[in-house]
Formats: C-alpha cells, structure tokens, sequence
C-alpha cells in the first residue's frame, strides 16, 4: 500500500517502485517467453530512469513517438530507437535525426509514398542510414497503409534511398472489452500478410513490430518479432476494466485531497478531489466507468472532470471519506498523466524514496 | 488569416495577436458598461504578458486556481489575485500564500466550516491579510454550499480568524446548448441570495463574483460584482458550438500536419493529423460535434483522438488534402490545450513575431 505522504502536495503523481519493478519483469519475461524482442513505447512514462529499468530487463530497445522523445532518449543512452509513426519529416527534425544516427540506430515509420519521398529528400545523404517500417492498417483504420498500396510504398520507399526492413502495426482495436484476442490475431495476420507479400517481391524483412498493452501477452510464437507496449510499466483505469491488470499491479495513482464533500440534497452525494484533468487527462472511452478509478475504493465513480476537480459519486452503503483525507486516483490513461507533470513521486514500503523527472515531457515534435 | 509558417514545427499552439487583442478589448467593454469589475481567470492562459494585456485593459485582477499560478503571477506583477477553488491548504500553500501578501492582494474561496479552519490554523498569523470568499452552489452540482449551510460556514470563518468579504459561484451548468441564459439567472440569483443572507446576518460582504466565458456578457446590471470568465481570450470549439464566439473570433490554433491520408476503403475517407490529446487535450462532451474543429474546414469532423494523431473524417464533397499539407485545428477546451506546451508562437499579419514561454504551466499545487 502506497502511503500519500504529507510532505507531497497533492495532485502529486506518485509510482510504487516494487509494482513498477515487477510489472518491467513480467511483460519481458512472458515475451522473451516466446522468442519476440520487446521494444517499449517509452512515450507511456517519458522518463530515462524507467528506460533504463526495461533496458536491464532484456529490452531490445525503445520505441518513441516523436523526434524530440528520440533525442531526449538518445541523450540518456539508448541506442537504439523506433519512431513508430508516420512523421512528415520538417528540415529541423531531418537535422536532428541526422545527428542521433551518429549514435543510435534509428527507425521511422512510413505509410505513404510521399511521406518516404518526404523523408529521403529531407534526410539527403543521410537517407540509407536510418531504417524505416511500413506502416499497416490492422483494423483500426487510422494510419497504416491497406493491402493493396503495400508494394507501391515499399518501392518508392527503396526507390527513395531509405532502408526498408519492417513492417509494422498499432491494433488500437484491442483497446475495447473483450476485444483483445480478435486484435491480436488480426494484427499477427497483417504483419504476416505483409511480411510475406514484400519478402516474395525481394525486399529484405526482418522485423514485424506489433503493439500494445491489451494484446501483448496474447501474442503468439512464430508471428510478430517485436512488440512495442507501453502502459504495461504501470497499467491504469483503462487496463483495469478491459481487464489487463489487476489493482495490485497497478503502479502510477495521482493522490488528491478531498476539497469539497456533500452528504445530502443539491446533486448526488458525493466528494470532490483536487486533481482534474490537468493531472488525470480526460480519456473517456464509452465502456470506462467513469474518467478513472480510486484505487482503494473501487465502487465509487468518478463521474466528472473539470480542470482542478473529480467529482466522485460515493456507494451509498459507505462512508463519505472527510474533508482533508488523501485518495488516490488510477488515472483513465496513463501516458497522459506523466505528460503532465514535471515531476514524479517515487515511493517504496510506505516511504518516499526519489523525485524522477518527466525529461521528455511536452516533446510533442 | 493566421499563416502556418514552415520555420513551426508542428504540432504547435498559434496565437493571431489581433484577434487576442480583440476579444480581450471587447470582454472588457461589454463587462465595463454593467458596472461589474472583470477579473479574469488566466488558468486558461497561463502566460504573463496576456495577464498584462488584460490588466491594461481594465481588469480589476486576476483569478487562479492554484497556489503556484498565483506565485507565477505575483511573481511577474499582479497585485490582486482571486484562488477561486475550495483549497485544503498544505505547509507549503500556507507559508507561499503568507509571502505573497507581502506583495499581493489575495483571496481564497470556502465551502465548509472544516476548509476554513485548515486554512486558518495553516497561516496562522497571517489568516486575517487573506480575503474569503463562500464557494456557493449555483446549480453545477460540484463544489460550493447549498443555502443552509451558508451561515455555518460563515460564521466558521469568521471565528477562525480569516477575513470574509464575499460570495462566488461557477456556473458551470451553462456549458451545454441553449443553457448559457439559464446559467448566467440561476449564477445572480444563488449569489444574491447569499449576499442578502450573509449582510442580513452582519457580514460586510462586499464581493459577489461569478463566472464564466457562456454566461459572462449575459451578466445583469446590478447583479454580480466581478466576472471571472477565461476562455474568452481565445475561444475553442466548445464556445464555438455554443455559439458564444464565432470562427473570427478563435484566436488560439493547434497547427498540424497531414501525415496519412485515406482516399478510400480501409474505415472512413479520412485524413490523419500529428495533433492529438497530448497537444489539444481530450475533452469532449457529449453535445460536442468531435474532438475540436479545423478552422478552415469547419464541415470536417474529427472523430477519435490518439495521443499523436487526429482522424479527421472529411466531407464527400471536397477534396481531400495532400499529404504534408499544414491545417488548423481549433481544439475543444483551450485551457487544456496551453497546459500541454512549453511555449506558443504569436502571429500576426501573417507573421511569426513572438514566442511566449506559458510560465505557469503544470502548477497543479
């Protein structure tokens, strides 16, 4: 049980080392497990402490979402990172990327044409020293190339000057009760499908790179080579109710005070904490419960986010929690949550052990 | 026309000066001609040199929600600060409040006897330099007395040895269509009863101070005394579908690229932009056509967002844009929006002419 020590001002985040710890463990030993590289999406934390944790635990490297995360990252060490996501490269970033190739092994992602021939004319000379992954539409119909435009990407991809190796897929569809499985399977057959359509026309394809928390673990032997999960390292609401992770695995939880408390009449009974959606985000997905949970109380529902206040509806059969008490709240989504702050609480065995900071934080480009 | 010029990396927050100035010069006018002071809430902002803005143009002072944006303001200037929030002050709070009188006119909100003597004891012998204002519940349901509890808290205030001077209310009700009228009546009513009730029972309360961008020019003469609308500065997609500002009027853009584009098959005709919830934030509410708007393109609808990306379904009637194409989007809560970067690029005439650093981002305590 974490304790919310008086010395943190709350809205603090706060981060149980020992669950972190077990959670880095967990997911490494269950993809080692079945032969796959585990390459995890640090844009989750954004902190090189916790890089550096899953990197001793056997990652093959990072994945990041942006150039300004790579550098952040590079800066601390890693050596080698993904940049799973389709950039449209600016002169700046090109310049940048150049100069991290010096000391790191960087891949990019691509899903059209003109973003390879973007990217190539931008990096110039550089171009053949970064690998770049295809990016494919497993079913969640946001990026990703569909079948039928893979080997026109790949050829102006080669054509270009870049280094094709991968391919590569984010199955947001799993993040859905009961859904997990079904996105799993369809993100190993798309992979599979697209591997095999570009080794038969001669492009050279190590790497099929798949996600995510929910489907991770259902991954099976023999199809994806790499996986990418991010909010594994501390799980939240989010996994809590698509029932990826249990209360006891979960690391990261915002303390809050109780502000305001309404026993009877004017709205539900209920009482407000001080930490809103500038601590907690406001991810909402229609199946959630509510824009998060507290964690020692997981009947109640937070059932409103303004920016400084949750408006927490309380059991009927249980005491409303006084005026001053401290709770703390698994936020809805995590990554949105380290994105907020500057600065982590790390505690262990009820005590406060070390402040981290968020270094790539607000590294939006 | 804000341009989106090619020296901004993208995603990134644009502020068309001219507008600024002018949404800020017409709130101050319209609120000046009631006789209501104007004392605007700059959690929407964050930034000094709009605080500065607003306070040459009339406004009476400033409105925060935390202690640390009342530091960064203080720090930068301003004399006369309003923490409109029921605070369960720390340590810390206290002794920073005790220092801030020093430069600072400050206020405090209240809304139970067992908040007023925490923040009594907490200052201690500084309680009486600090104003009080009752939060009252106006119909929002959130935090704020109801009617008969309103002379408990009262006189627990007055007898812990802090100054009451007033009232306030957030009429956060009228943030729903066709709501804003019957907000801004029920917002006068709840603050004048209040008002009558305290001075009936002898407190020399001399402020009765309501909220809010929907219901703020919908204010009556001689009801409130001051306003603390925020959002007016820049507008959002929210005042936008509410109607209480028009596109002219949207002085802050998130500027973002096309980085996948869907023409057909594969999930909706679509376009996918590098702005997502970590630069416009994720509120939606349910009235709300999508997760903000494009400015230039107001029939498009951004239908889900991820943390770096935006899927923007287009209209079967125009064309869809090219790859690498910069757009803009208008988010849907601007406060969150400004929250999320280190600093914003200031246009104006098509020109960037500034960067403002958002000096009190992330003081959440």
């Amino acid at each position: 049980m974490v304790p919310i020590a008086d010395d943190v001002d709350t809205p603090a985040v706060l981060i149980d080392r020992d669950i972190l710890d077990r959670n880095i463990a967990r997911m490494s030993t269950a993809v080692a497990a079945k032969g796959i590289a585990l390459r995890p999406h640090v844009k989750t934390h954004k902190m090189p402490e916790i890089a550096e944790l899953q990197l001793q635990a056997g990652a093959a490297g990072l994945t990041v979402a942006t150039v300004g995360e790579a550098e952040v990252f590079v800066d601390h060490g890693a050596d080698d990172i993904f940049i799973a996501y389709p950039l449209w490269l600016s002169a700046r970033q090109a310049d940048l990327l150049r100069k991290l190739t010096a000391r790191a092994r960087i891949a990019l992602g691509v899903d059209s044409a003109d973003g390879a021939a973007n990217a190539a004319a931008k990096l110039a000379g550089t171009a053949a020293a970064i690998d770049v992954l295809i990016e494919v539409d497993s079913g969640h119909h946001r990026s990703g190339v569909r079948t039928e435009q893979l080997l026109e990407v790949a050829r102006a991809t080669r054509d270009s000057g870049l280094r094709l190796t991968g391919v590569f897929t984010f199955p947001g569809h799993g993040y859905a009760p009961g859904k997990p499985g079904e996105a799993a399977e369809l993100e190993r057959r798309a992979l599979d499908d697209a591997a095999d359509t570009l080794i038969a026309a001669g492009f050279p394809i190590a790497r099929r790179s798949g996600g995510s928390t929910p489907t991770a673990q259902l991954a099976a032997t023999g199809g994806v080579t790499e996986l990418r999960p991010g909010v594994y390292v501390f799980g939240d609401a989010q996994q809590l109710e698509l029932g990826t992770c249990t209360p006891d695995e979960v690391a990261l939880t915002v303390a809050a005070t109780v502000v305001s408390r309404h026993e009877t009449a004017n709205g539900p009974r209920r009482i407000i904490l001080d930490a809103g959606s500038k601590v907690l985000g406001s991810d909402r997905p229609d199946w959630a419960t509510g824009f998060g949970r507290l964690i020692d109380h997981l009947d109640a529902r937070i059932v409103a986010l303004s920016e400084h206040h949750a408006t927490v509806v309380w059991p009927d059969d249980a005491a409303l929690p006084r005026l001053g008490a401290r709770l703390r709240v698994i936020p809805n989504h995590v990554c949105l949550t380290t994105n907020l702050v500057d600065e982590v609480a790390v505690v262990r065995d009820a005590k406060l052990i070390d402040w981290w900071k968020v270094a790539a934080r607000g590294k939006n480009n």
